[in-house]
């Protein structure tokens, strides 16, 4: 039998694409890299049906990528060779319990992150991880590149939300892990493992997410900066001072003037940067953290601070903060959006070092991000078609992440090492960490058929 | 070279004991089970030591278990044969780092994890996670056990305070994952895989820790039940109530009558039940907490509740519930601690499915724990050396075991498989689970060295 008709009679016809037109718009995601066309797209629309296509795949030698919306930014989801496979998650999106009493719920991995929160919010509890793809992106890629989000500071990031996994190993057979209790140590903490491990050691077909209470009130600040380094020094004072705001986002001068280009919402042209805050939690909470952030704001000497009257004012500001990206990727055909995170209190130093890396290799550069974190996102607006243009982006790129590291950084906050960043793995850990990895890799996966070329260098 | 010489070159000759007597002293830790006397007890007091031991004993083909205080309560410390190396952390006990801006800490394994909690505590910052045992585990046999703890209700446990961890390989070499930075997908999550490996994936060396800004406030209080249905149908609404208190424990008739026998505290001793209660926070959200918390006890027929009005009497409540697991030990020469657990709003039927099988085996059971994290201790008291008694508990414990996994819980809350449980594994997850978990072992362990005996399934 043909390998089409083999997957057809697994899926139904209906449900495997092989048309040029079809493969080539799975040959790429987010990330700056080369597509790579398919062989084939596969749509499973139930879990048994994926377990079934693991074991075909297997037997037939074709690598497999996985694939939810194809937000991911470090090529994660890009196929690895036209013999490639790329198994969609759209068909198994639903939520199959949300449970009020014990506060999880159990979701299937191409449920859309933002639908879930909804549906969580509906019932008034709270899934905080929301990755700024989140109006798009599914729960499975989430796990897959342990997704953060605007919230991590104080509420933390896809894997402090994960439970218990289910997923197929290469033989198709189902592998449980976790619970639906809030504490389990039976067994390897395999769904720990398979969180940021980019589809290279099996696939999610369930996940149990915790969930925990709404916060009861909430408010929302922007704080305006003429001094770059003013911003900086603020958000370290902010954390020093045992504030967690839920929210502690950067934009500096070129990011706000792209996005005021966009959305017209009064943005300060000539700030040099701007942070925008909320803190959340119990009203007294809010109030009383409301007042540190303003004073630990006003010593760092901004110029201005815009406290949010009512709803309406802070969706105004985080509209500000979601438009930060589509407004820089407008600008030139390519961006190069980076994900360097260092130790909180070293933001200051790390902004500096952005700013004379973009100056030292003449490029234009928009940064914002998770300031709170740690984690900014330096973003190169380029033309990849240039190659004298790019090449200096690449030697930036090169000198950030060496600089980064030196600062006890780290090379990939959120965004994954997919294969836009496997070379400099080594660098940040030790030989013994790939080596130690690798035989892992190569136990799970014999065959290397799991999106084999991502974290190539494991 | 004798072994014994070569490793007196490794850590000097007053750091290996082959004493007889020594040796016994490792024989056995807190679970029931044969005590197993090993060939050498070796304390390295730097990481390199602890890298060359792992070589040489993987050269010499001895089996390793690593130790810090013993205080493991199904067998992970217990050497596996007595060709085994025991190899002790309390040489490796420093803390190395508490940042107060990036809120982290980093230590060596052998640290004591009460007094790490303090030394935290005195630079004003909070390590939630507090395991019974605490004021002599150590940090690194929290993280091989993913201890809880009272705290994890609210807080989590051992496995959400892990930001990164180094490691020997078995080839003695260094293995680094995580970062100080809060978030990070360098990589394989290695450090989450360890969290709960129980020493068979490698030997912690240094762990990076997250702090968190302490709670400004708390409340303690006492809640007396006629009924234990009522109190375990108020721990659900509690929950259900979206108040996730910082502590919320269970102790029984059997468990307050033995802790006030021992230290006349003055509980009720007619009670069914009493709750343990704790809210921490802003002040307005204690109080407020405190207010629903009341609620629902009342709601549930508790016909007592003492809020503690000071230090002194909150200290009270939690020494009732501390020596809840020495005076019921103390009763009879052998105390089976049982550690199942389920989804919090199953908690009711849990505590009568513990009630029923006591009864059916003929049995003394004394019920305490976590109420709040559907985590009870169960703990039959009764004689290893009656035959026939113990194989009643044996039986019971089979049937407790069936029964939690019917309930949606697990085998163990936060005490681990070891020896004792490894049996029930497969039962719990698939054979597929087994064996993924076990080419994965085998991968990193090649001669089955670290642990051997431990999870012995897999």
């Amino acid at each position: 039998m043909q390998p089409i008709k083999e997957f057809e009679k697994i899926v139904g016809a209906g449900n495997v694409f092989s048309s040029l037109a079809d493969r080539q718009t799975y040959a790429y995601d987010s990330a700056v890299l080369e597509s790579v066309t398919p062989a084939l797209v596969v749509r499973p629309t139930n879990t048994e049906q994926l377990g079934a296509i693991i074991a075909l795949c297997y037997k037939l030698g074709m690598p497999m990528t996985v694939r939810g919306s194809g937000t991911n930014l470090s090529g994660g989801t890009v196929p690895d060779s036209p013999d490639s496979v790329v198994i969609l998650t759209q068909g198994l999106n639903r939520i199959l319990e949300i449970n009020s009493s014990d506060l999880y719920a159990v979701v299937e991995p191409g449920v859309i992150t933002a639908k879930f929160a909804s549906a969580v919010a509906e019932k008034n509890l709270f899934y905080p991880p929301d990755p700024g793809s989140q109006a798009v992106s599914t729960i499975g890629g989430n796990i897959a590149e342990n997704a953060g989000g605007l919230r991590g500071l104080k509420y933390g990031v896809t894997k402090d939300y994960v439970m218990g996994l289910e997923f197929y190993d290469h033989t198709g057979s189902l592998v449980k892990s976790g619970s639906r209790t809030v504490k389990c140590v039976t067994g390897y903490n395999l769904g720990g493992l398979m969180v940021a491990s980019e589809g290279t050691l099996g696939i999610i077909s369930k996940a149990i997410l915790k969930l925990i209470p709404p916060p009861k009130a909430s408010k929302a600040m922007m704080a305006v900066f003429k001094d770059v380094q003013n911003a900086a020094d603020a958000v370290a004072d902010i954390i020093a001072a045992h504030i967690l705001p839920c929210t502690l986002e950067f934009m500096d001068n070129v990011t706000i003037n792209m996005v005021e280009d966009d959305v017209k919402i009064g943005l300060p042209r000539d700030a040099q940067a701007i942070l925008l805050i909320e803190v959340d939690g119990h009203p007294a909470q809010v109030a009383d953290d409301a007042i540190t952030v303003e004073a630990q704001l006003k010593k760092n000497n901004a110029t201005e601070i815009v406290v949010a009257r009512d709803a309406e004012e802070k969706n105004k500001i985080w509209e500000a903060r979601r438009k930060a990206l589509p407004a820089l990727a407008r600008r030139r055909p390519t961006i190069v959006l980076e994900d360097a995170t260092v130790p909180r209190s070293k933001i200051p130093a790390m902004i500096q070092t952005v700013n004379e890396i973009a100056k030292k290799y003449d490029l234009l550069v928009g940064t914002f991000g998770h300031a709170g974190d740690g984690n900014l996102h330096p973003s190169i607006l380029c033309d990849r078609r240039n190659k004298e243009e790019f090449a200096r982006v690449e030697q930036a790129i090169d000198e950030l992440f060496n600089r980064t590291i030196e600062m006890g950084g780290t090379l990939s906050g959120e965004h994954g090492i997919g294969t836009a960043k496997a070379k400099w793995l080594e660098k940040e850990t030790t030989k013994a960490t790939i080596e130690y990895s690798r035989r892992m890799r190569l136990a799970i996966d014999p065959k290397r058929l799991f999106n084999p070329s991502k974290m190539t260098s494991i």
